[in-house]
């Protein structure tokens, strides 16, 4: 069974639903994106045929990349901040919760509401040549807001996870390993198939041990619903300041200008950005 | 002072009991080892000359093995399944709590409910040759059932937990130390003495700064009874399944014919099993 | 911006402000430590402009030592032991929830209250020749009084902290990066570098969200303010007896003979002085 979609690309064998994410240019996390995985996700919570769902990206570059700023810019500020959990740290919610294990093999970028993307699947298992991390939203003037201040710091630590969300800086996949950030890093072309047989190897075992072991393992390491709601909200208070419009829009110039080369290097373009802003203003 | 046993052999020497685990042939968890282990456990809770407990096993290959599963054939599986935290977790919650510092000595397997026997204690090293770890419940249709699915998380996050606990495959003590599952892995010849010198250490240390340190880490990292006891009653359930009693079937009579290779190698095993079920019965 | 202090001199650069800690000989936390680093929190706390503090020490052997004992002796152990969180604690606490973002610089020996301190910090990053680590206190006869039992079991799991806490013994930088307790060991003559490249690129982010980010996490990682009071009462407690001051004054008094031996090499001199205590007295 194949379904073919715009940008979620799936393909069913033997219990392993392979769901390739093609989002071109480089896999932003949009509205289409996220309407997408709604339908995804709702159609995962009443399949009981599907063990493993393995996320992998149709773009060497990028895997799932941060939020589509674009729209912010010029957008009318007016109006009180968006209230109560955000549609995508819902999302995120549920996707964590599926009866389904999910794994993601994880090549390029992974940013943003991608990292937190990532940070919501089961396991995380990257190339070492091709995979970089980072949460950029504090160099953009923001804090993450689809549960990576929650997310985190429960897998690798308060202290790294501070350092990895205040540098807003680019980790490579033997740092995220050693930080716990992902299971494991592997050279790119053994990857796949340490994905493909791991997902194989648990789509054959019994549904029902399956289903109890990571609602257990979920229950022993549950997020906070309130602190979710309260970062989501936070989120939308800053989405709403003048300084975050002004750095989104230095960085989509600057991307345009430089032919990508902003979101490539993202970590050292904050770094750049930082220093034209006066720190105390 | 030196008390023998069946399966627990003790020796105490300055404040340090060490106990060599004794159960042939492969050391599993059977009614004996249970019972023997309540002993004690009843006994240490009420010695105040005993600083610190080594747990070491008598034989090369197997540390403490998976539950016996033996008496599951052939069982009637009618009846309710038995509700409330079970006994041997309720167990290992006490052996975690005893006001004695408790050390794994590991060599060979530790699985199953061996595996979260070695979860119970307050440190583990292991042999880099000899060690291996494993959480085979999944593959044979259960979940771990005497707390591994909460401590395990605890200890090593989310992600790295689902992918032991799910993949129920073989993990080194080299593996073992990178996810934070162990203390520390060290060469065979090395292990004995590194143990016994931290021993020996911590025997010469006055008893209270011990046991105030100890219940303020525990404190600070109480597995939830009320997780323990969903943990348990969602074993039972799944021990009562015609699914579970045919794959442990399979698996004794494999280990049967091939004259205990099943025991060995079952991660490997575990797969073979797997190949041969349809994935969606 | 210069402020000149006895203990902790402090230089501002562009919203970072360096604090370079120089309690001499040995940087012990004692009286003068504690209320001048609750007059620099104080400070710090109605601060808006400093983004970041830097705290490293004047000292190459020693970072932040561990509580002055000296005072100890001799003292009168009449009267019922001190209720409620110690002011060290509450003096810690307040410390990681500064709205600045405090990374520790750590060369030399960072142990007992001083490694308590460390470990109220948002970041550590530590010299692979110069830094040492070790909580000393349960080779005293004390336990962690000022938040060890709790921050550190949260950053690197309950076995290895029941490890490092039961031990007393030293950690080295590579061990300690291992285990979780620091970020990440660097090479010395690139540490000081590494923390100023990253203390500038954080000043440089508007302040709002490193705030929140911070504040997020802070509530994702947040200690029981419960357990540090049951960890401040059982450590006054511990302090009265008259093992304790036993222990301290052979401490002194070696240390003071060896000139200085002892405090270079607490972890061996703790083994020296449990060997001479019986271990069932």
């Amino acid at each position: 069974m194949t379904i073919a979609s715009p940008i979620f690309k799936r393909v069913d064998n033997g219990g392993v639903a392979t769901i390739t994410i093609n989002n071109p240019p480089t896999n932003l996390v949009d509205r289409a994106f996220v309407v997408e995985l709604m339908a995804l996700v709702d159609t995962l919570s009443k399949d009981e045929v599907t063990r493993v769902v393995v996320f992998r990206s149709a773009h060497t570059d990028f895997y799932v990349n941060h939020f589509d700023m674009s729209g912010v810019i010029g957008q009318p500020s007016s109006g009180e901040p968006r209230r109560g959990m955000s549609p995508l740290t819902a999302l995120y919610l549920r996707l964590s919760q599926l009866p389904q294990v999910t794994i993601g093999e994880i090549r390029g970028r992974t940013r943003g509401a991608g990292g937190e993307f990532a940070l919501a699947l089961d396991m995380r298992f990257a190339s070492q040549e091709r995979a970089i991390f980072g949460q950029p939203e504090v160099g953009s003037g923001l804090l993450p807001g689809a549960g990576g201040t929650q997310r985190l710091p429960a897998l690798i630590g308060r202290a790294r996870a501070l350092e990895v969300i205040l540098s807003s800086d680019d980790y490579s996949a033997e740092e995220a390993q050693q930080y716990g950030w992902i299971n494991r890093a592997l050279p790119d072309d053994e990857l796949s198939m340490h994905v493909n047989r791991l997902a194989n190897r648990i789509a054959n075992f019994p549904a029902a041990g399956i289903k109890h072991a990571k609602e257990m393992v979920n229950a022993a390491t549950a997020t906070s619903e309130v602190l979710l709601t309260d970062e989501s909200e936070r989120f939308q208070v800053l989405m709403k300041t003048p300084e975050v419009a002004n750095r989104v829009k230095w960085l989509l110039s600057q991307d345009a200008i430089s032919g990508g080369e902003v979101e490539l290097h993202l970590g050292a373009a904050l770094a750049r950005l930082a220093e034209q802003s006066p720190p105390h203003a």
